[in-house]
């Protein structure tokens, strides 16, 4: 087995070094036989007293590779990349490009870790731009559902419909051990205007691709039935559904809250039931799904949550791992090579 | 006070006339003095003999009105407009286009009552097709959210957008009783690439609207935030925001069912806790905000939900009496006719 290293942009995201170091030292606990080399991008000093302060230590399956800037949660995309080419988030990309590190995480702005990711690394022949892709839960036990695009994209085409099956697809196999993922196409459901103009030719490419095992259209709340291993969609579509998923998981927490705690006899029973009320939320926890793909870049790049906790941003660590472990990222390029080919002979 | 008359599509939904006579006599128990007319159509002997066996009576509160055929879940719309015109479906819309009722109910086949309503009664001049518009709660108690387009228009237009805003206004005003309704426009966040090509074209007319009080771009978790007032976006993505976020409720639903029925502790906690369980699922009870409002057409029709309970169609029973009192279908029909003789002016 090889060595695996990751790159952490240890300055991002909502919590920066206090939630990325601990997170840090979690995973390199799971893994023995300096299996995995996990660097530390950004400030040294101050990475250096948070890895002791947490009872860590620097060595050859942990170190600190020094960048001096910080990309801002508000910075423009377009600046981060042309002003701030020594901030943790492109150094942390660099790291990948030069073949030093098999991945890299960021829990940075999305815009800015887009463009410059795509600008280091490109994209491989035939995808325009990257796709965003997560993993959801679903009601049927051990089954989740590998979503995308969840944003990158808006207006997409119906062939890059077809490239986000593909690299979904991919993703499913490699990485989630499905033989033959089921890919199904988001749609809606009145019969009167079944789909949009994209949709349908879409699922005209799809039916036609050998390369993926198409189970046609699919709604909103096949989501979370379980009915597909992989579900594709427009990013302006998939971030609304990811985001009202949120939204409302929000809500129905609150309301939770809110009624354990109205009198002393709902809270005596929010006591009793506090081990059922945490497994509950741990199912739908979205710190266990944290870790997003950007698929089609030559090279891999996780995008964690902004405001991830440890744990969530643990997960997005391990994410990497195993994205380096089944190297996806090159798979992608290689089917992507063959549709490319297969579209243009006809 | 005038009364209201309203016509109930008896016989359509996945459970027809037997849950559809108990909710009407359940509406009719809450009104006194003559107030409400419900009109059953339908096949007069099943319904009568229902009518009975539920302890209700036939009397100027509650009539028959007959139809011989029923509109099934999968008839394609084309061929129930054309082929089953004494249909309960649209024997009910008939009733509103002569005046007889002021609004009618349906939980049949959305396309088909869509294509039907749009035939029958026509859109108010300035308006292509109608909207589908329903309520959401809130995490703000008392706020509800009303969202629209949830699936009538796909690839919808800046202005269809526009209008979607101003009849959006209009219900929640009129209906909701909200002086200056928040309107806000459903976007995705990434900054990269903020919005689709009708996102931004929506925006500016939007913002210079005065019929409306804009506050600019929501995201998906801003829908149950109870940011806004009124939520617009294009059909698929409503109609995917809505599904999904069933999907999600039933899966919370399934993961606490599972959960409080492990072993005997969580079978008595869940025996103890019953009436907290209950009053969360009751805050986001779908059933609760059952009755979509289809606007912009001449008249008023309420979608309810196909797998709707008692409770249910009785609150989409409810929904049609509140339009009809506050007049809601003409009040959009006058403000549509301001903004088409402003936007031809420009």
């Amino acid at each position: 087995l090889s060595r695996i290293t990751i790159a952490l942009d240890a300055m991002s995201g909502g919590h920066g070094p206090s939630v990325i170091v601990p997170a840090a030292l979690d995973v390199l606990k799971r893994f023995d036989n300096n299996l995995v080399h996990l660097i530390l991008v950004g400030d040294e000093s101050s990475l250096t007293s948070l890895v002791h302060s947490y009872g860590g230590q620097l060595n050859n399956c942990l170190s600190i590779h020094p960048a001096s800037e910080v990309v801002a949660m508000d910075d423009p995309p377009a600046q981060a990349l042309r002003f701030k080419k020594d901030s943790s988030m492109r150094v942390a990309i660099n790291l990948v490009k030069k073949g030093i590190a098999g991945a890299c995480v960021s829990s940075g702005n999305t815009g800015a870790l887009m463009s410059s990711a795509r600008f280091v690394l490109k994209t491989w022949p035939g995808i325009d731009r990257p796709a965003i892709s997560a993993l959801l839960p679903t009601m049927k036990p051990n089954q989740v559902v590998r979503i995308l695009d969840l944003g990158a994209n808006v207006d997409s085409s119906a062939e890059q419909l077809l490239q986000f099956g593909i690299m979904g697809s991919v993703l499913a196999s490699s990485v989630g051990n499905i033989a033959k993922p089921k890919v199904g196409l988001l749609n809606v459901g009145s019969e009167e205007i079944k789909g949009n103009e994209q949709v349908k030719a879409a699922a005209k490419l799809f039916s036609e691709n050998q390369l993926i095992n198409y189970i046609g259209y699919v709604e909103g709340d096949d989501i979370y039935k379980g009915t597909a291993d992989v579900i594709v969609c427009d990013g302006f579509v998939g971030n609304v559904a990811l985001k009202t998923s949120e939204g409302l998981a929000k809500m129905i927490r609150q309301y939770v809250r809110d009624a354990f705690t109205q009198n002393w006899y709902c809270k005596c029973l929010a006591f009793l039931a506090r081990p059922i009320l945490t497994r509950i939320a741990k199912r739908f926890d979205p710190s266990r799904y944290n870790g997003a793909s950007l698929v089609g870049l030559q090279g891999t790049v996780i995008k964690s949550h902004g405001s991830a906790d440890r744990l969530a941003f643990a997960s997005a660590i391990r994410q990497a791992i195993r994205e380096v472990q089944s190297n996806v990222s090159n798979q992608i390029g290689r089917e992507i090579e063959r549709v490319v080919a297969e579209l243009d002979s006809l």
